[in-house]
């Protein structure tokens, strides 16, 4: 029994099915990603299965060691790496003028669930790079351009993100790193905390992106610009040259992505690193937002995975382990049988699913944000992104805790044992709901800058979307299409009393924003299991695959979206119990 | 700031205006329990914050240690569970004919929160040795009470509980190790896992009760004895004496609770370890039942004291964390003034009240049950502790870890630090849905046990408890009453709707039982809140103790309650979906 054994045909499913690969086959530039898709996600199979998989428990056990300045990656990542490199995977999305492979989001998120899945603190080090590659991308220079893009598209070079300050957080406008002037770069000075893959002995070189102020830069989150500081300095031939003035002081340590090196970066101790400004000054957080949306797709992406990753071992645990005689059972029963177990195996599933299949759903509107050729098309498109993000970041992560955590019950004793690896999963997935901006973070984006700030709009189209399956789904699967009515109607008060009582007090949004994602995440969800099972009821009857998928969707259906009551009488019972107390009767 | 200040006005508000300290108070034996109960509690505070609590970050970090055949308990834990001995902590429950104190279960449950929260993996070991003390006090001879329970109730000997085999987990009935006789005694031969402080260093003898079979004994559950199989034999006079042919054969590597060793324990190697029977031979599991409900009860505690120490961490981080400006705040703020911190800081304090409420209330029907004069009372009162007990563990184990992975998700990026501290709550937290009795067993035993066995008799004894208090906040707290209406009117239909129908299908009860548990708790949980602000409606206007229990209650009914409509279509949704997929389609 392998420890993962990648989904290929959920996967493929999910990409044709519910978000709609021939939508993405018909942009230009993608013409032939419906062909790829299939071969493309066996290949990412066997690497993911065979080669990142087993590493994941030793990643756990042995952590990344600090020694001398130098980061030590455990037992078999370096060659790994190399493999992952090799294969030409770093570089999928990625402009083929700087040597990427110019596929789409989609076909590269499905892909990403597999990386995840099999290790998700592996799987880390490409989804930075794939951030610096993005940046560099819109705002850096021509020679820029030339100079990072092509190592770090192939993944010998990678990228981190440099933003977290011991003060600043949530609140990056808070940051104090200090950039001055030196000839045509810049002196960078200054601490930064959480930088993953910060330091490792993967790369040949590393590329932080470091935010910083300039002299005179205004106070607050318009002071703060962007510099690429190499850890060695190019040459002007594109080797790595000289060490740059950065060291990594010291590793965290974690409650789990131990195989990520978390970094505390000191910049300039010897005089001041050596970086090179993107773009203009004090607009660094403007660029960054550039990449957020694929960074919060990612990290929705990484609950996806956790969860599918854990479902597999529970189910495993579940066919093997005898305990008690179950109802229809002679004499002891494997605890599959066991009706309270099943309950938990399908909650796994059925979340699980819904959740792919949003990411995914998210990724094909970027695509179409990108290519179409209509510019109204593409605006909606985008709408619907902007919208999905912050529920697919949250959502999809606290589905990856919460299928993590079911999985440890499943073993029971034994999912309380390390050597189990059940548990590192949910250590793993912990971190999701944290990163990328915390999940409250999320929620207030939702609420304040998505469903706010343009009265509703982009949220009507998307409920209008899930109108239009409802009424499929009422005609065709009615016991299930009567739950999502309800579901979609729960999200459709919340949004109105959200826009028409937004403003009656400035604590509403805020103490409203974590249930209304949570509402719109369940409700979105049994959209994307109904969506699946429209598709499944039109397949061949004797297919037990899909025949699986109308019984997860009615599993769903039945005893999850009704959740969706209780978080609109938390969205409607508004801030006053909230923030009623003083904060010294806490 | 320590690092956990206990509730000591918090638990006893909810020992004397939520469960009933006078009642208690009123029963024999218990005349002096209510002015003790304040002294006591206040002691029990000193040591739990000076002596325990520091030392829980001090064993999670060291663990225990395996050198040939002794365990070593991490630095401080010899020190400090002599200083408990010392202090009597040990014998509150217990018979004063054999050194206990007679103190009723209330006062042991509120005291007992404190060493649970303060040190969850030392306070195990005391639980251990009650529930070996309560065994022994019910079934054992007067020989083997007059041995062994002094030392015990003193604590200078510490108890075990040998049940689980690595084939035998939640079906005991599957269990196979041995004991033949040899004169007056047995010899015992087997190998048991999950022995929680099954070998250390902190007692001078450890009292094993492990679970073996006679020869010839009747296959499955009828067929086990209970056997008191000590480290070393008592002399005659009562001293340690020989060495028992029983050894530790290795240590559990844990995802928490590491300074609370968990062995395996291998009986009979050298030939048979010698061991006594306790009462008849065949009926130790029925034995052990009558330690069950306090056993539960105490892991439900477990939860409600880590859920306080979550809590008080994640307040603390909340009043000093500056980031972001809030409402009303004119620069950056400490967190606690943003709508979704206080959303979580709410939730925690009001679902953490609500268990320890819980808890509490099922102790004073178990010292009702065991001491009150009246014999229908007391037959009411132990019906009521046998239907809250699966409640009391599953919901409360659950709050703990809801509230422990929230303290997390408040401190952000610290919270995944391990030296934070905080993680490890949720990881010591995460056995308390696994060890005595999986929540799954528990929901099972709620259902099929407590519910369906005697028709809804005991819970509609229940639910008319509830619906008088509902009268009452209907009339004085409308706002409250109402959802609390909602949430028993909720309740209700489950369990009517069980009744009904539990015969339609053998999966039926399995398939409900958990979202029926779930719907109990909260639906308890809000009744508890309801007569928190019941009572602190009739104190002092200007007491904000009080006035904070007002908005806690408002805060449960408008935000938690409202999960219930969810649990009850989850109910009543049957098991159809839930066991329709093949095995093989999972």
């Amino acid at each position: 029994m392998p420890s993962y054994a990648p989904p290929v045909r959920d996967i493929f499913f999910a990409m044709v099915e519910v978000a709609g690969l021939a939508e993405v086959a018909a942009l230009p530039g993608c013409e032939d990603s419906a062909e790829l898709a299939g071969p493309v996600l066996d290949e990412a199979a066997k690497l993911a299965a065979e080669v990142l998989a087993p590493l994941n428990p030793v990643g756990d056990r042995e952590g990344c060691v600090l020694e001398n300045g130098a980061v030590r990656t455990p037992t078999g990542f370096r060659e790994a790496y190399a493999r992952f490199v090799e294969g030409g995977w770093n570089g999928m999305p990625f402009d083929p003028e700087h040597g990427g492979q110019g596929l789409p989001w989609l076909l590269t998120t499905a892909v990403g669930e597999m990386w995840q899945a099999a290790n998700m603190a592996f799987g880390l080090c490409p989804l930075l790079t794939q951030g610096t590659v993005e940046l560099l991308s819109s705002h850096g220079s021509a020679e820029q351009k030339a100079l990072y893009l092509p190592p770090l598209i192939e993944g010998v070079w990678t990228g981190t993100m440099n933003l977290t300050e011991p003060q600043a957080g949530s609140d990056l406008g808070a940051l104090r790193s200090r950039a001055v002037p030196d000839g045509d770069a810049w002196k960078i000075t200054g601490q930064k905390i959480f930088i993953t893959h910060g330091e490792h002995d993967m790369a040949e070189n590393i590329v932080h992106m470091v935010l910083a102020r300039v002299p005179d830069a205004p106070a607050g989150p318009k002071g703060i610009s962007l510099f690429i500081v190499p850890k060695f300095l190019p040459a002007a031939d594109g080797r790595p040259g000289p060490r740059n003035d950065l060291r990594c002081v010291s590793l965290e340590h974690k409650l789990g992505i131990k195989a990520s090196p978390t970094a505390v970066m000191s910049f300039g101790d010897g005089g001041g690193a050596t970086g090179f400004l993107v773009g203009e000054a004090n607009r660094g957080l403007e660029y960054m937002f550039t990449m957020m949306n694929n960074a919060r797709l990612n990290v929705g992406l990484q609950g996806v995975a956790v969860a599918e990753r854990a479902y597999q071992k529970a189910r495993a645990y579940a066919r093997e382990r005898v305990q008690s005689r179950a109802p229809g059972t002679p004499g002891p029963a494997t605890i599959i049988h066991h009706a309270d177990v099943r309950r938990m195996l399908m909650t796994m599933k059925a979340e699980t699913e819904a959740a792919r299949a949003l990411a995914l759903l998210a990724a094909r509107h970027l695509d179409v944000a990108k290519r179409h050729p209509d510019e109204a098309i593409r605006a909606h498109a985008q709408r619907q992104v902007d919208l999905l993000i912050p529920v697919v970041k949250a959502w999809c992560s606290e589905v990856g805790m919460a299928t993590a955590d079911t999985a440890i019950q499943v073993h029971g004793g034994m999912g309380f044992i390390e050597e189990t690896g059940v548990a590192q999963h949910l250590r793993d997935a912990r971190i999701t709901a944290i990163y990328e901006g915390t999940n409250g973070i999320q929620a207030a984006d939702l609420v304040g800058r998505k469903l706010l700030r343009d009265k509703g709009f982009a949220a009507r189209e998307a409920l209008a979307s899930m109108r239009s399956d409802v009424q499929r789904a009422e005609r065709d699967l009615p016991e299930i299409g009567a739950r999502l009515a309800e579901g979609v109607a729960a999200l459709e008060a919340a949004t109105a009393w959200l826009l028409a009582n937004a403003e009656r007090d400035p604590h509403l949004p805020g103490a409203a924003s974590t249930p209304y994602l949570r509402l719109f995440g369940t409700v979105a969800g049994g959209w994307m299991t109904t969506r699946a099972a429209l598709a499944a009821r039109a397949g061949a009857a004797d297919d037990r695959f899909l025949a699986a998928k109308l019984v997860t969707a009615r599993f769903y259906a039945d005893h999850l979206l009704p959740r969706a009551g209780g978080y609109l009488a938390a969205v409607t019972a508004g801030p006053q119990a909230v923030m009623a107390l003083a904060e010294d009767d806490f």
